[in-house]
């Protein structure tokens, strides 16, 4: 079933190694399948170099497989969490890249210092709370899901604007309209998350750049009037 | 048209990922052409390992297309305000490096701390001013070259001393007599602006490196008297 | 004697260049057959491209070589005391990992700020206390191996638990119920020593991760309700 | 002539890229023949993948070129002093390796903070004075080597057992008895100097390693009693 969508599935999570976003098998990336609402997903814990599409795992957004001998990457209810309550968002990624995950280990929000930034991301890149106790005991990937969402919209962000969310003393999620642009926004949240971390030790008073052109350069790329590109 | 000039500027735009300045698309070379004033530069957005030299956009000094099937880079227009105002430039480069875009956010022109940045470049090299928000609303690519212009004119720099200027909260353009040359001074900026970072680091206080030692070893590679290489 | 055993440490001592963990010959592995006691290690100061399954030294717990051409590693007597002391422990991995070290040099335990850390490694990993010149002078090795067993029982810190420990203004050793394991628990505390290294830099007061995730982690991959991988 | 000696030397030259150690042809290294007293050095400003065998320049310790088609590097007269000072040096290698010419950018030397640095160089690296205006003005290259010598009198340090000094804004220079151990000798430093950066970084109180770890060390390495390594 799906083989179209299992194959770009396949595909979105070998980027993640390529692009050095994880080590061992630390990530994974999922794709909904629109008309029917099953998504692919990596399997759970095998190596990236045993991957191939038909090891892709289908599963229902009840999280029930449909699909697959393997059993579904632990951090399915996440993912399915995030589809549920934004329909515009295609496709996930989860990884513990070290840039992004050194600020989500922090508790800091990484604000947008430059055009790089603004490319891609309107405006910071949030760390969203920890979880109590009751969250974690009782459903932690579900809860997980459940926080970035409250988050999300208590600041009424746009996912589609914001695709990257940081998971305090966790890591961080990407998302876009398909899996490919959800790695995409993962490898340019750990450009950003690097470049925001040398920027405050080059200097430490430093403050974000100007909104003018953090909507500028947000506008070359995004919107009607984009003129970014082919 | 130009076909030598499209394949010089093909390679320096290969240059850029080989060096590992660039992520994605984010960067572009140019040359110009000075009997003809025909500039070859870049098309916007298309990926690296997808460009030839064929793919080369041909552009007059008024940021006309002359030849070519795709739209030229989005920084066209900062390109030609350097042209214009600098004849002795043959090429140019603009990068998002990481590390000289991270000096960049931080708002801080890099100081000279040593023999390696004055080798090649005459001291340190500006960090110019933000665009007011009329100037980006207006024409802001044209504005940015010509907020380049107006720095290097306000503090009397030469721009082949100086080959690189920082715009602040974006990133790094270089130039040099050729678009060779001016990756490799995007090279040396980048190695630069790593070593800066560390030494403030290691020594807060540091203090740049003495002017007559940055005078011998700029003088050692250019300059009638030169004596470096063969 | 014993040629799967030479092969399997072989073959993690091969691990140690390709994760990055060693320069030049800073690293050796080991492990023990529980069936005759007798454990397998690298040569001392062989490089690594010129090893091979055969050039494995065979050493019993009281550091005689039973079989081999080479000198053992001239950490061997550590490894021997950890051997003996710990029965849980079936391979043994001592590198100079940078970030680690780095960490070892600064005298500082690296705490655990979050889940990647949490996934292997529960609480933080101890820097053991220097080594007395007495201790230093009689028998260096085997005391190195003395204190890092004396302080995990001052903790009551369990081996299998806490796989990774750092030795004062020296380095990392690590374990596991294998070699293999050992390397993949050196990888971890090279990619946790790097993003607490950040962690600390973009937040200077930060805590240590909620208890509560600390434990969900470790059990998600750890104990009788595992639910992690296939 | 002495073909063997230039074999060598480009060899070790070629190390210098594949260790990272140098950006373009930022480095050189030498070889002196106790025979004949003839050193074998890097022609200058030749890239690296250019190089052959024949294209090392046989000079001799008046600095006059012997044999080749090349100008020597710049910083042969440095070579020279040192090999003319320090019999016992065989080889000599000068890179802008980054973290260690960071350390001399930020003008101070580096503490033996460690074991790894302990294995190959006794005590601190030191970084030597700048030179005055007029060392720069009459022979610059020459007096980069004489205040080397000079320093390394003053402190009464044996150059064997410190292989490296950092040139204050400038870089470092190592050495060794041959050309291969001089290149051996920078991977050190350089990983020394990366260590030690992040080992500041992490605890800014620390202090160097006890003397009696640094001794230890030293010794399983060196001198009549060594015993690491076959």
């Amino acid at each position: 079933m799906l083989e179209e969508l299992k194959r770009r599935v396949y595909e979105a999570n070998m980027m993640l190694p390529k692009y050095q976003l994880v080590t061992f098998t630390w990530g994974n990336a999922s794709e909904i399948d629109s008309a029917t609402g099953l998504v692919a997903i990596k399997p759970s814990g095998v190596p990236y170099d045993e991957l191939s599409p038909e090891k892709m795992v289908l599963i229902d957004l009840q999280g029930n497989v449909v699909e697959g001998e393997y059993k579904p990457s632990s951090d399915m209810p996440t993912h399915i969490v995030l589809y549920k309550a934004f329909p515009e968002i295609g496709g996930i990624v989860h990884t513990h890249s070290p840039y992004a995950t050194s600020w989500a280990q922090a508790g800091k929000s990484i604000p947008c210092y430059g055009t790089t930034h603004a490319d891609y991301i309107y405006g910071e890149v949030p760390c969203v709370r920890n979880l109590t106790k009751n969250e974690i005991d009782e459903d932690y990937e579900t809860n997980t899901g459940n926080v970035i969402v409250e988050e999300f919209r208590r600041f009424q962000k746009d996912v589609l604007s914001v695709p990257a969310v940081l998971c305090k003393n966790h890591g961080p999620f990407t998302w876009g309209k398909s899996s490919a642009e959800a790695v995409h926004n993962s490898v340019v949240l750990e450009e950003c998350a690097k470049m925001a971390y040398r920027t405050e030790l080059i200097n430490p008073g430093v403050k974000e750049a100007p909104q003018e052109l953090i909507e500028k350069h947000y506008m070359r790329k995004h919107g009607a009037n984009a003129y970014y590109g082919q």
